[in-house]
C-alpha cells in the first residue's frame, strides 16, 4: 500500500466500491477482496433495461465521464441508469499501490475487467441486459470486449477511439510509455515509497503523450487553450507533466500492460473475424480523426468484420486527447449526435 | 576523442575531409580545425555549373545516399558532381565524439552547417553555383537553409521529408528520442567512454523511432521486409535498436539539438514569409504522405510561401523511414520523377 492523495473521493468521487471477492484472473492468480470502484446516475427502471456501462480509459476515472453525461446529453440520468466503472489498476478499483504488495501486482486483462464488471452488474443491481456500452480509448477496449464476450446481453455498443485488437503500433508506443517510468531508477523494479521518488520517469511519460496524444495540427494551431492553459510550456509543465506526475507508476505500468494485451480474438483463438462475427449489438465505432495511434483507418478495418455497424468518425484537433472534452460542446455534440441516434435503434435491429 | 568504429571509411566511405580552419558558431564559439567529411560522384564541368549538394539526415551519412545516386538517377554522375555532405556532428565530419571535449562540444545550428557547406564548395572546387539542392529530413533542414541564405546560389532545391522552419510538434518528439539517451545515467552528462555504457538508452530512443519514423499502416501490413528482416521482432531488436546502439550517444544529441532548433526565419529576425520569400530556386516540396513528424500539410503550408515552387508529394507506407529506401525502384522512381523534371527547369525559371 503506497500513500497516494491523488486517488481520492475528493478528487474523484462520489464513487462507491463493491467487493468482488477473490477474483480470478486469466493469466492465472487471483485478487483477493477485488474492489471495483463505480459512480452511478440515474435509476435502474423496474424493468431493469435502462442501464449504461462506461469503462474508463488509461489513467483515468469514473469522474472523466461527467462532462459526457448530463440532462441534455445523450447519456442522460433522467433516462438511463448509468455506471461508471473504473478499472482495475486505475487506482481507485483494486490497484497496485492500494494492494499490500504494489510491486507484486498481477497482470490483469481487459476480459478480466469485463468479467469484473459483469459480476457487479449482475450480482449488484440484478441487470440482464445492457441499452449501452460506451467507452473511450481502454474504454472501447473494455466496450468491444463486452460485446463479443456478452453479445446476448449488450444491445447497442460505441468504442470510441479505441481497437478490438490491438495493433503492433500501439503495443510500440505502450512500450515507450512503460519505458518511459521503467527506466528511472526511482522506480526500482516497482519498489518505491512514493510516486514522487519516479518523478523524472512520470515527466518523461507525460512528455510522449505530448508527442503522440494530441495532432500535428493542434501544436501548428496552438491550441492549448483546449485545456484551459495559455502557452506551450504551460500545457506541457503546468497540464500534462503534473497530471501524470500525481499518479501512481505502478498503477500505470498495469494499465499500459493490459492496454498492450487488449485482444478480442482471445476468445475465438486467435479468429478476430469470428470473435467480431459474434457481436450482436448495434455498434457504431467511432474514432477520432487526428487519433495518431487509433487511427480511424485501424478502426474501420475491425469495424467492417463487425455484423451491425456503422462507422462514425468524430472530429478533434485534439487527436486521441479529444475525448478529454476540451473542445466542449464541438466535441460532445458529435459525441452525442451519434450515440442519441445508437440509442434510438430499436432493440429489434439487433442481430440475433 | 571516443573510439567508436562505427564512424569509419570501411562503414561509410569512401569520404573526404576538408579541414575549415576554426569555424565560427551562431550561437557563440568556434570549433578549431572544423572538418567536413563528403563524398563526391561524377566531375565537374568546366563551367562549373553542374554541382549538387546533398546534405545528410539525422544519424545518416553520405553513403545512405548512394542508392539516390546513379546512372539511371536524376542524381547522375555522369551528367552532375555530386557531393554528398554529412552534417557536423554526424560522426564523419566533425563531432562530440571524434572532439577533444565530446561532453563539452559547442551547439551547432543549421545555419553553421549550410556555412560550412558553403566554404567547402566555394574554397575547395571553386562553385559559384549549384544546379540543385537536395536532402532528406535533417537534409531538408539545409536545403531549405541553403536556398534562403544563399537565394542567388542555388538553382533549384528539393526539400525532402523535412521543414524550414521545425514545429513544435517535432521539438517535443526530438525532446522524447533526447530524454530517452539522457535518462540513462551511463550517459553521464556526456561523460562516458564508450557508446556501449549508453545502451539501454540508446535501445530506447531505436524504440521511440520505431513508433514515429513508421506508420500505423506500416505495422498493420507487417512491411518489415523493407528493411531486409521477417518479423517484427527482427525489425526492432534486430535492426532498428543494433542501428542507434552502434552510434554515439553525444553526436545523436548534438544533431537533435540542432533539428529542434531549425528555422530558416532566424535570417529575418523571425518572419518565416520573408524568409522563405527570399527563395529564389525552383523548388520542389517533396513531404511523404505518411510520415508522423513532418505531415504534407505541414510542409505545404511553407510551400505556399515559397514563390517559385510546387508541392509533390512522395507515398511511402515507410512513413519517415521511406527515406532510407528501403521500397527500392517504387521510392526511388518517385524521387527521380520529380527531380528529373526539376532538374529539366531552365535556370531562366528561376526567381530573378
Amino acid at each position: 500500500m503506497i500513500n497516494n492523495t491523488f486517488y481520492s473521493q475528493e478528487n474523484h468521487g462520489p464513487y462507491e466500491l463493491y467487493d468482488l471477492g477473490d477474483f480470478e484472473l486469466e493469466d492465472g492468480g487471483k485478487i483477493p477482496d477485488c474492489k471495483l470502484a463505480y459512480s452511478t446516475y440515474g435509476e435502474l427502471n423496474e424493468t431493469k433495461d435502462n442501464a449504461i456501462v462506461v469503462p474508463t480509459w488509461f489513467s483515468g476515472t469514473s469522474k472523466d465521464y461527467e462532462t459526457y453525461i448530463g440532462e441534455g446529453r445523450a447519456l442522460n440520468p433522467t433516462k438511463y441508469f448509468i455506471i461508471a466503472i473504473n478499472q482495475i489498476g486505475n487506482g481507485l478499483s483494486t490497484s497496485p499501490h492500494n494492494s499490500p504488495t504494489p510491486s507484486d501486482f498481477p497482470n490483469v486483462r481487459i476480459g478480466d475487467d469485463v468479467r469484473a464488471q459483469y459480476q457487479l452488474i449482475t450480482e449488484k443491481f440484478g441487470i440482464k441486459e445492457l441499452a449501452l456500452v460506451v467507452g473511450a480509448s481502454m474504454g472501447a477496449q473494455q466496450t468491444y470486449e463486452w460485446a463479443v464476450r456478452y453479445p446476448d446481453m449488450v444491445n447497442r455498443a460505441a468504442p470510441i477511439a479505441g481497437t478490438a485488437k490491438n495493433t503492433q503500433h500501439d503495443f510500440l508506443f505502450t512500450k515507450t510509455l512503460m519505458e518511459a517510468i521503467t527506466s528511472d531508477p526511482g522506480w526500482n523494479e516497482g519498489n518505491y515509497q512514493s510516486n514522487t521518488e519516479v518523478a523524472d520517469g512520470l515527466k518523461r511519460h507525460a512528455d510522449i503523450w505530448a508527442v503522440m496524444g494530441l495532432s500535428t495540427e493542434f501544436y501548428q494551431q496552438e491550441k492549448w487553450k483546449l485545456f484551459g492553459v495559455e502557452t506551450l510550456d504551460e500545457f506541457i509543465s503546468g497540464f500534462l507533466q503534473p497530471l501524470f506526475q500525481m499518479m501512481d507508476p505502478n498503477n500505470l505500468l498495469a494499465m499500459a500492460w493490459k492496454w498492450q494485451r487488449g485482444d478480442v480474438s482471445r476468445n475465438t483463438n486467435g479468429n478476430l473475424q469470428e470473435a467480431l462475427g459474434r457481436i450482436k449489438a448495434k455498434m457504431f465505432v467511432m474514432p477520432i480523426d487526428e487519433d495518431m495511434f487509433f487511427p480511424p483507418r485501424d478502426c474501420e478495418a475491425e469495424q467492417k468484420l463487425i455484423p451491425n455497424s456503422e462507422l462514425r468518425v468524430i472530429y478533434s484537433i485534439a487527436g486521441h486527447f479529444g475525448l478529454f472534452g476540451g473542445e466542449g460542446a464541438y466535441y460532445h455534440d458529435q459525441i452525442d449526435k451519434h450515440l442519441n441516434e445508437l440509442l434510438a435503434t430499436s432493440v429489434a435491429d439487433k442481430v440475433l
